[in-house]
């Protein structure tokens, strides 16, 4: 039996209280940021925040912070926190799950009349799905720097609001945006607990995981070309069917990724046929393909591969083309936040594993300024961003025991 | 070297004159049902057809017929021609071809001075691509009595104008088009030149094919279901990842078709994959199968192979479905016609081959109600519905041949 000071009911009362602010009562979690269910969530987590005693403000894009006043307050914080925005029609954990962490550490430390030597700061960000604007981790993606003032004009909603004018409906100022970034230094180290959103945790008999690293990313674009023709009058020999070049190299992916790292992983989920009529051979196929490994050189190494199967298809007269859309190199978590993170868990006696992450969080992006440490609690049937993702309260509370033990170690009380 | 009866020139002139009735001038041939181009066309052929010495008729759906009056007029006609609507950005031939080796037959009777017993009726028949209303065949369809009255109604172009509002703004009577229907036994036969639309005759030593059916076809729609996950989070061992599924199906196509009958063809032309972000495993995946064979037995064989692939798909967690779109039992052609031809080939000097049809034409349509036969011209590249649609006049004079020889000996001149 684990050794807790968290209070897994208390957790438990501030995750079903954050669902309650969705635009869609009986499917799910939609909290678009600036909207009126982010207004409601913001009331929600200040007067938890205060409950907690900690000094609330609000930076000028959104973002939530709760201070618990440091032995020396000149000391850089120990920040804690996630997001608590949603995808529409998504689950009640992925953001506030971490945000709760954080929370329930200030309760935590309240509860046992803790002063830590440097301050803490508890956080809840905005913005990180990107599913009002399309642009994801944008919130950590402020604090960083890394947004620039004419971004505000340019990115809109669908109904082409844009970011600037969204936070003056919200009762924000976009001209002081800039002022939210936090220079390198101005925080000692940011802790995050999020969902795992796979299958990993749940299949496992550890309790938790910590991260190693953000894993490496490239999305690349794959076009080929064939020629098209009648699907009646066009014999099967001499054919240059784009569609069935394409499905040689999609079918052939899962084997081709095992060859060169068993943990790596790829998946075609967008794919479009030209021209598209059921009595014509199709001359133009075009997909993504994401690849993920956790180190760079591994997912290069499946691009070649790649590659070259693309290359073959050249013989019987299929061209292709290649576009990188997008490459990230791995983004490692700090080694002394994850001992911190391995200490605490065996001092409760939290079973724990180390694991890379598949999916980038906001802490791959504070990394940018920071030391950053990641804690994954299981997802039931490794499902996320949907009504069904769910973490048991009492996984859930021993990922926060560790996210509470840790920042008491780092800021020192 | 072949001994010919018709007139290069004059088919020449034919095909570039009704190809100056396109709604995309530099850009193919467009050519919709009840067109300003349908209207030019008709104007142009009913003209041809006085030339060629023809008495003409405009039945109340459009169809435009020219007769060569019988020494007995009592017996039922020859009919001889095809369609001159156009796929949108289609090329001069497909239609045309017939139509203009129908109006040539006559130009020759003409110059020999030749009086049949049987009538014989030259026909331009419309909307024989459904590139207007959506229904393939149309014109062939009215003749043989197999569209309803409320269809005309019911059947709208992308601007939701109805056939029966487009007739009328065409000048012509709705109410009246059952009327066009002809019984069986009102015509004696239906001969049609086509072009191949595909590569065989190109790649061959022949000059034309006679069909000896149209295949048997079917269209199914198969929709496999898995299970979606995050493209990062979801470890590849234990993926129900219904894209890759369907990969396999469509790529291993080729090789089960070949396996069955090696002149059939099978093409996966239309596909869609849900939920179709980059970093989201697919879940569900929909694309229709079009499959075509010299006989329904052989289209049923297939099926049945494919199906059992599929149902292989079920230890792995995907699930699947198969829904019939269109199934057609191949389409005989007369091997009296198919005699004639051959017998006016040989007589000739033309090099011929017979050949299943893989596409549908109006003969198919009308051997429901009389013996029918089709003639193939060669297909540069085998392209059609495309600009670069091209028959070479010499060879389109070849194919007409066959049909004004084949005319005379099967109406008596």
């Amino acid at each position: 039996m684990a050794d807790l000071n968290v209070n897994e009911a208390r957790i438990r009362a501030m995750i079903e209280g954050l669902a309650q602010f969705t635009a869609t009562p009986g499917a799910g979690t939609t909290r678009l940021t600036y909207s009126e269910e982010h207004r409601g969530a913001r009331g929600f987590l200040l007067e938890q925040m205060e409950k907690a005693g900690l000094v609330t403000r609000e930076d000028a894009v959104g973002n939530l912070f709760g201070r618990i006043e440091g032995q020396r307050p000149d000391l850089a914080p120990v920040l804690v926190g996630s997001h608590f925005d949603s995808v529409p029609n998504g689950g009640a954990f992925d953001g506030p799950a971490g945000v709760v962490a954080g929370i329930e550490t200030a309760f935590a430390f309240q509860d046992l009349g803790l002063r830590p030597e440097r301050p803490v700061e508890i956080i809840a960000m905005i913005e990180e799905e990107g599913s009002r604007f399309g642009g994801g981790l944008f919130g950590s993606r402020l604090l960083t720097g890394q947004v620039g003032q004419a971004d505000l004009d340019t990115m809109a909603d669908h109904d082409g609001v844009s970011v600037a004018q969204a936070m003056r409906a919200f009762g924000l100022d976009p001209e002081k945006a800039a002022d939210v970034a936090l220079a390198e230094g101005a925080v000692h180290a940011f802790l995050e607990l999020h969902i795992e959103q796979g299958p990993v945790l749940e299949e496992s008999a550890d309790d938790v995981a910590f991260v190693t690293e953000i894993v490496s990313l490239t999305q690349i674009e794959v076009t080929l070309t064939g020629a098209a023709g009648h699907a009646g009058t066009t014999p099967m020999t001499g054919r240059k069917d784009a569609l069935v070049a394409a499905s040689g190299i999609i079918a052939g992916l899962p084997e081709l990724v095992a060859g060169i790292d068993p943990s790596a992983v790829a998946t075609v989920g967008r794919m479009s046929v030209a021209p598209g009529g059921a009595n014509v051979i199709p001359n133009h196929v075009s997909f993504s393909v994401d690849i993920r490994a956790a180190k760079k050189e591994i997912v290069a190494r499946i691009v070649t591969a790649l590659k070259e199967r693309l290359a073959a298809l050249d013989a019987g007269g299929i061209g292709h083309s290649v576009a990188e859309a997008i490459f990230i190199p791995e983004t490692p978590m700090s080694d002394a936040v994850f001992d911190a993170f391995a200490a605490s868990a065996d001092a409760a006696g939290i079973r724990w594993r180390r694991m890379p992450s598949g999916a980038g969080h906001d802490a791959m992006i504070l990394s940018a300024i920071t030391q950053t440490g990641l804690v994954f609690v299981p997802s039931r049937d490794g499902i996320s961003h949907a009504p069904e993702e769910w973490t048991d309260y009492a996984d859930l509370a021993l990922g926060v025991e560790v996210i509470f033990r840790a920042t008491r170690r780092i800021a020192g009380a």
